[in-house]
This record gives C-alpha cells, sequence and structure tokens, in this order.
C-alpha cells in the first residue's frame, strides 16, 4: 500500500468519454493526501452494456484487471448492472464495490422509499432480480423507464424526461429519495434535487466513496 | 459553508471519556483540507445508554444540538440505538446519520450476513426491532450478546470473550461479515478481523465516512 | 388492584376535548362491574401531535405518569403514532397498549386486507416505517391520506371526504377492513360500515377493549 | 340483537368435558349486563381434533351451526386449528373467530416475538403453514413440540414437561411472549407466567375477548 | 404398480363436460408406453366450485376417492383452488398435486412475475392467501378478474375479455408470464401467447405434467 | 420442430463421466415416441464448477451452445449454480431451464419446506443468495455441507455422509422433503427416500422433465 492509498474505478464499457465523465464526477472524493483513483476503461468491454450478453462478456476480463491491478486498495465496478461483482470479490482480498448495491445502500439512510430512475424496461428487470438477491426489496418504491439510451440519458437535453419520471417516482410512487440507474447521469443530480427537494443519489459517487472509506480505514490492507 | 465543510458528531451519553475515544478513532478520516469532524459530548444525556428511558431522554436534547448547530454540514448520532435519528432529521435539511444504520448498510456490501456484537439482550431486542422497521431483516445472521456493559466491553480485556462471540457468529451463525454493536469497541476491529478472516465493521467510523460523503459531494448544502 | 381494576387511557395531547371524545365512545365498554376506564389528558403534552417532534415531546411525560399511576392495571396511549409505547412498557410491568399497534391487530381478523384512512402524506411515512418494525406489512393494502388537520377530520362534515377515501382504498386498492388512522374519527366509523359493507376499526376502542380483556383475565397483575 | 348480545363458543370435537373446561375459563368475561357467553359441544365432531382429516370432518358441520344460530352476535371456533374459519365468515355477517389467529394477534401486542407450545410435530407443520398464509411469520421465535396428546397436555401432571419446553422458546429461541397452542392447557398459563416472567396467553380467552368486544361495539349487527 | 404406471385427474365438481374438456387438454401427456391419465368427476361436487362451502363440500369426497383409488400412482385435483390437497396428501403416500400449486411453480420458471387471470374478485381473495400460504407472494405481478363464470370464460367469445385482463397484467402490472387461473381456459393458451409473446401456463397441464414426471421417477412408488 | 421435439442437456463441465451419468438418470424420461433427450459436454468448460470463476467462464459458451443448437425445442443447463441461465434464456425463445431453479420448484410440491444437501459452504453461499433472488427462501429449512468434493459426492462409498446430512436436514432442521444440491447425487436418491420416508428430488430429473413438459405441450416453438 503506498502512503495514502489507491483506488481503481473500472469502467466496463469501452468507450473512453464515459470513463472520463466518470472521472470528473469524481474530482469530489479526490482529497489532498487522499487516495487516488484512478479511472480505466475496460477495453475489452462493449461500446455500452444493455443486455445480459454484454453483462457476462466483461465479467472474466473484469476479474483479470483485478488480478492484474490487484496492487491498488480497493476496486469499484462502474456500471450499474454491477457486472461481474462476485467473480472480482472471490479475485481479491481487497474490497470490490459495484455501484447499484452501494448507491441503494446509499440510498437507504437519505430516505424512507427509494425510487431508481432507469433506461429502460429491460434494465429494470435485471434490475428487480438484484434487488431481490440483495434483500432489498421492502424499501424500493418503484423502478421507471426513461425510454432513452445511456448516451441520451447522459445529454443536457435529456433533462425534461428525467424530471418527469422523477416526479412520478415522488408523486405516485411515494419514493422520498432518487437513484440515478445509470453510470452516467450525474449531471440530472443537482437540478433534480433542487426541483423536487428530495435527496438524489448519484451511485458512482457513492461507490467510490465507500471504496475511498475502505481505504482510509485499511479494510483488506492486512 | 466554510470551505471544506464540518461534521458534528453527537455523543449521547455524558461521559467525555467516550467522546474522546471516538474522536481518537475518525483520525483516518480527518484529511488535509477535507471537512473538520468536531466530536461533543451532550451533557444533558446519562452517563451510558442503556434503557428505553436513556434513549427517550436524548432525543430532544440531540434535536435542540442539530438545531443550534445547523451551521454544520452534516450530523452523526454516534449511539448505536440511533436514539432520535427521525427527529432530528425533521430538524434540519442537513443529513443525518445514526451508527447502526450506517453500519448496517456499510456491512451489507462486505458480506452476505451480518452478524452484531452486542452488549446485552436488551439491547438485542431493541436492535432487532429496529432492524425490522429498516427492513433489513433478510441479511442479518444474529446477533450475539457479550453481557458486559459498555464500559467493560471498551476495554483490551475483554477481546477473549469477544472474540468469542465472533467465532460462534461467524462458526455458528454464518455470518461472514460481523458489526461491533457498540460505540466504544473500535479497539476490537483489526484483532478480530485478522484472527478471523472476515471483514469487521466499526459503526461510527462507517456513519461518519458516510457523513464525510455527502460533505465532499454536497448533499443537503443547499 | 381494586375488585374489578382500572384502565388509564391517556391522551398524549393537550386538548381536553379530544380527551372528551374519546371518554364517549368508550362507553359501550363500560360495564356494570367491570373495569373503570379513566381518561386523562397529557396536560404537558403539545395541542395536537402532528410532527416527530411532538412525539418525542410526550414519551418521557406519558412514562412519568405511567409510572405516578402504576396502582392501575392496563394503560392505552390514545394517539395514532403510539408515541412511548416502548418506554412505557420498560416502566411498568402491567400490559401498556399503542391504539395503532392494537387498531391493526384487531383489523387483521376482520379482513384479509386493512387500509388505513390518514390525515397526510407525514403521518403515512410514520405508519410504514412503524408497520414495518411490527413486521405486518404484508397484509397492508394501503394508506391513503385525508389531506385534513386532526381537528377538521374530527367534525361531521368531513364526512364526504373521509367516504371517499374509503371508497379508494376498498376499490383501487384491495381493502376489504378499514382502519381510522386518528384518534377522533370515531363518529365516521358507522356510517362508513354500512357505506361500503366493510368493517370499519376503531382504533381507540379496541386498545381499551384489549386492555378491558387484560384486566379481565389478570394480566401483569402479578 | 338481544339487550346485551350473545357470544356462540364452538368446540369442534365431540368431547363435552373439553367444552365444560372451555366453559370455565371463560367465567372472567362473564360480565353482569354483558354479552351472554354459550359453549356448545360440535356433536358430529370426532372425539379430538388431530388429523387434517379431523379438521375437514368439522368444516361444514361447523358451517350448519354458524347458519343455524345466526340470531347470536359473534362466533368462536374453539380448536387451534382454526377449522372452517373461511367457510363460516362467508356463511354470516356476524363475526368469527378462531382461536389460533386471535392468540396469535394477542401476543404480538404483549412482546416481541411469540413462542408456541405445541402437541406435536404434526400439529406444527399446519400451524407453520397457517402462520405463513396469516402473513405474521416475521414474529415467531419457534413452535415447540410437548409430544403429548390432547388430554395428557391438559393433566394437571403435564406442567413439568409444559415448562421444559417453555423455557426452551424462552432462552433458546427467545421468545417474550409465549401462546398456548391448545384449547384445553389454561390451567398451566398463570403457574407459567409466575416461573418465566414473560406473559402467556390462552387463545380461547382471546377469542372469546375479541367476540365480546365486538359485540360490546356493535360490530356485524348491521 | 402397473408397467407404466396410471395418474388420477379428479374434477371436484360434477359437470362431466369440465371433465371431459379437461382430458383432452391433456391428450399432449399421454404418450405411448407412457402413463395411463384417467379423468373423472367427482359425483358429490357441487356442479361449479364457486364458494368457499363449495371448497369443503369437496374435500371429504376427494380424500374417499384418493383412499379408493390408492392403486394409482399420483393423483390430480383440478380446481384452481386446490380444494382438499393437505387431506389427501395426508391419505396417501402417492404424489398429489394441485393445479394451482402446480402452475404457479411452472410459472416461476418462465419469467420475473406471474399474473393470474382470475374469474372475479372472490376467487382472488381466496387465492392471495393461498400464495402467501405456499410463501411465494414476492414473484406476484397481480391477479385480474375476468367479472365471468367459469362457464362463460371457457368459451371462445369469452377471448376479448380475456386478451384485455392478460394484455393490462403484462402492461400495468409487469408480469411475464400468465397463468390461467381456471381450470376450463386451455382453448385461449395459444392465442394469449401469440398475441402477447410472453409464456401463458394452464395449470391443469402443468399439474398433470407433474404427475407424470413423479411417475416416470417413481417417486412414492415405494 | 420435429414431429416428437428434442432437448438438449447442456453439461457445463468438461467431464466426460458426469454427462454420461447424467445421460444415465434420464432414461426414465425417454418416452416411445416422446422427445429426443441429447446430452452433451461444453468441452469449453472446467473439469468441475466449483468457483466463481468457473460459473463465469461457461456462461458465454453456453450461449454460444444455445445459439448454435437453437434447433432443438428446450435446453437444460445441468449444473447445480444454473451457470448463464439469464443470458441464455436472452438468447432464445426456447424455453431454458436450470436445474437449482426446476429442483427447488419441484421440491415444493412435494414438502412444506426443503433441505438442501450441498457440497460445502461456499456453494451454500451462492446457492442462498440464489434462492433470495428467486424470491423462495421462505420455505427453505437449511443447506448443510457434505465438506466433500463433487467426484467424492458420486461415489457409493460416500453415502453414509450424505445420510448423516440429510438426516440432520430433517431431524434438526425440521425439512420434510430433500433435494440433491449437485448434478451428480443421483445414486443416492432411492436409498436416501427409504431411509428417510420423505421424497427426495434429483434436480437433474426434475429439470429435463420441465423441458419435456415444455416440449410436449409446444411452449417457445411459435
Amino acid at each position: 500500500m503506498t502512503a495514502s492509498g489507491r483506488i481503481l474505478v473500472i469502467n466496463p464499457n469501452s468507450n473512453d468519454d464515459v470513463t472520463k465523465g466518470i472521472s470528473e464526477v469524481l474530482d469530489p472524493l479526490r482529497l489532498p493526501g487522499g487516495p487516488d483513483i484512478e479511472c480505466v476503461t475496460l477495453s475489452e468491454g462493449p461500446f455500452g452494456i444493455e443486455t445480459q450478453e454484454h453483462v457476462e462478456s466483461v465479467t472474466l476480463p473484469l476479474r483479470r484487471t483485478v488480478v492484474e491491478r490487484n496492487d491498488v486498495d480497493a476496486f469499484v465496478i462502474a456500471c450499474y448492472s454491477d457486472p461481474g461483482i462476485t467473480v472480482c470479490r472471490e479475485a481479491t482480498s481487497k474490497p470490490v464495490f459495484g455501484i447499484q448495491e452501494s448507491g441503494i445502500l446509499a440510498a437507504l439512510s437519505r430516505g424512507e422509499r427509494f425510487g431508481v430512475i432507469a433506461l429502460g424496461p429491460q434494465s429494470i428487470k435485471r434490475h428487480l432480480r438484484y434487488i431481490r438477491q440483495l434483500g432489498l426489496e421492502s424499501r424500493l418504491a418503484a423502478e421507471r423507464p426513461l425510454h432513452l439510451s445511456v448516451a441520451a440519458a447522459e445529454e443536457a437535453d435529456a433533462y425534461p424526461r428525467v424530471l418527469e419520471v422523477a416526479r412520478d417516482l415522488v408523486g405516485e410512487d411515494g419514493a422520498d429519495v432518487l437513484l440515478l440507474g445509470c453510470a452516467g447521469m450525474t449531471r440530472h443530480r443537482l437540478p433534480l434535487e433542487q426541483a423536487l427537494a428530495v435527496p438524489v443519489v448519484d451511485p458512482v459517487q457513492m461507490a467510490v466513496a465507500q471504496a475511498l472509506t475502505a481505504v482510509l480505514l485499511g479494510a483488506g490492507s492486512s
């Protein structure tokens, strides 16, 4: 371990722009004397992760990356499907965080019932299966789909649609905390928070914050 | 908000030694240029919080402290019963974290089933009620009592008993992550982690880390 | 214990009219030779209990009342938030009943799924947290808000709005038994029952009936 | 409805001694000017209800009794398997109470986790199925078998075995309220309560108390 | 046991046309050299099973049939309320299948969340109670009523209404597999499957298929 | 579709002896005129599937096999971890069955609470996560480990250990139906069933039986 430690954030898709966007939203977590936060692109990954095949295609490349970079102090897998999280945890004694899991856990201390802004119906199905696996379904208000692609959801002009879905999660489904259901929607976080007066959680930031905590406290470094 | 923000950690009991001990274990979370972490003693609190009457006796004093100190950026209530957490959240738009809630949420990303090392049967009863309220009972392996007082559990010579209970949580109950069920057991964390090869979570550190995250990301500061 | 026993019903708000109203609806439970049912106002209480701060402000005064009046045979806390129920139970070996808990338990033997007529969204949030704590969420059809104050909900002219909400709970949410989610709506019980042909449960009456049972059977008198 | 109302308690087995025993333990609920409590034997019933066949054999005779005696104000089916409860409820607008359901609901307001003293493993299997149907399994500590027949469990000399099982429910399983899992064990209630310092609930008394409440409040009389 | 075994399918209502219809949809499960599938009418049954009284009226006649025909290798009770399933299982060591239970279990391997096309609100109430008893409610999307009688639902001209309800289960409630909630709707299965592109499960076929499996593998024949 | 259809059973490990053993236990499901049941070895698979890495290593090869062999009518993945089941289902409109899922669903109609005979603690952890994902944990009695390798568990001389674990599942954990938690333990099924008088379910046979049913009824053939 270096003096202050290192966190490796792996973007499982091969889109360098996404990696760059992820890195930018992590700036508030880069502290003087704090752990180094490095964001890398999984070159073997698909351009976007939209299907279960995409998910499966990155599990072993992610594991290989974890094994090769096992000199860092914590890992974050920066895709909302948490691909390969179990196999990566098996491959290292260092903590590994997935952004969906970390995002939901963070949301649970900011509200009674969380609502998720998802891209589409297929991802909702995948998420619900995972939420049941995590045993956390009793606090879910609802997931609602944007019916947008990853790329479109990241754009500034997606905001009206994002707001509409967020408003329904709060007004119709009773959510009092919202979770962005994709790695690339951080730009909408503060505007939503201001418009709706409920906390809005960005899962990438939360997973990296959990990694930061683990590094600062020395978890898994033994 | 100051440049880097401030976190107020409130020890709800009136024992200054406990406050001092809490402050020491937070040193790893005090970062150059990062938020200030201030630990205060609730002078109106009982010397230790062991009964429901003790819990109720601190809820409104905690609320008053939150109102008076609303210039900070986040609050942590540093007693494992999470006393007054709801009323404090009602009193401020700043995030408020309770150490039991934060500790359990942190444990959920480090193992499949968490075990809690508790002081005694009465506190277990209170915790189980709260875990059901949080909707998180499906991941609980078990709570087991030390049959020790708060003061005794903090001492170095409590370690053999703490280890015995921890071993049963892992071996008998199937826990693969442990949670220290009291604000003052931090000194046992690393020895347990090394002895049993499972992550051991200190709830005070985790709640303050969540507060740190919130401050760094600007939650609730709007 | 006197020959037939005594039940103390404590109205945690300081509104004597409410106490008087509560006492009136308990007349059917005042039996010749049966336990005495005394209704008292908590003078330290707020005029109405609408916030978590109001809830917390009465827990220790309620406890004090329980300790001072421990010569009675059973206690009822007559506010739908069941404030202070745990601390009061800790303070006495006599049974203590809360009207929300007793109301829900009574409803569960009168229908498959219960619907609650609540005052507003904030109280629904508080109730849902409590229902999860009680482990009874699987039988909840829904809670729906009147968007009325306590005082307004008690008035005869609130009936059309109460009926509208009740009708939605039955027609939209599938409730087949209804629960009045406030201590002061008893006057609407029979009209609703006749209009909708489902049982309608008044929680104050049910908590006092449970206390009556406990006294008649000698619970906690040992 | 007569002035004060009538409750019909039906013992579904044909053993008149059991009916007589049931009637005796209901004396505390027979109030001057209060509802009449009549206990009848189902002559078509088996001598004891121990198998599912026994259960099924009484459902329609119970229904016929309910139809024939529909001039009373409430019914209680006094067998812990709650035989025929659904079909009887379908047959009348008067409330019908089953002793298992009423006993569990009563226990839930007297402790956090209830333990049941059952006759044997087969009845436990039947009860667990029913508890799941009621959606109340999250509060069950455990059921433990006496390995005794109904007749034997009622005898005074069964007490040491009953106490042993009760002690295990409290000490091993964490129950803090106990439920007698059979209509005929009332004589053990107070001794158990005194020996173990936890509330002990007799289900027959509780179901009749619920019926009493319903009659006093006029439920179903419209 | 004969060389290839025998399955007895019992239609608990006395309508021979229904029995005939059931037998026809089982033709694909009648294999050369495979078990014989015999469908019989319970002559003591009501003409249709629509109430709880109807359900109870067939439990002991079903048990008698099972005892008399215990030379077969497996039994199927062909009514969606699964009447008498527990008492029949008690009466024989041969496997007994109920069509609701088998239908739900089959649906669970064909989709994430199942939707049930039911006849009316009363049967939905009965089904939900049973689904809770089976512990399978977490995968239920919804049940929706046709508001049709058994006889009407079986007719070809019921299809538009069946399709409408099925479409709502998929579109509104998120079901991705559908279950026909009555023994006589098989004719709608394939058209629905083609119209909605989700699997549609006929419960009679599934229960008999489970019986077929049990017979082929020798379950219970020892 | 050929006249009678074809089922492809894929053994995801590369051990041909296992494939051969699987094929043998399927003989009772090979019916004259019934679907053809072909068992193939996944040549890319590891020799045994014991870790999460092994699981991940076969998901895409399984998907490729499903795509290449999409002319068959149903697929079975014959490893108890159900590797790749979601991605295979995404890749075909034909039904795909996993042996753990099918085994559990089959067990649920043969008993109240199922017990699983697993190889070791690591596989139990994986299974429990999956059982939660399936929403079926409420009927699980327990899983217990053999502490044996796959190869050892298949041998005749493992029977005493298998019987010991099975006996504990029934006697200590209250299971009334058992499930073999591995593809290769079929030989122990009948001896266990005879020794313990509870149904014992072989998951491979059950998944193939579900496939057989689907083919016979024409599921997914549209």
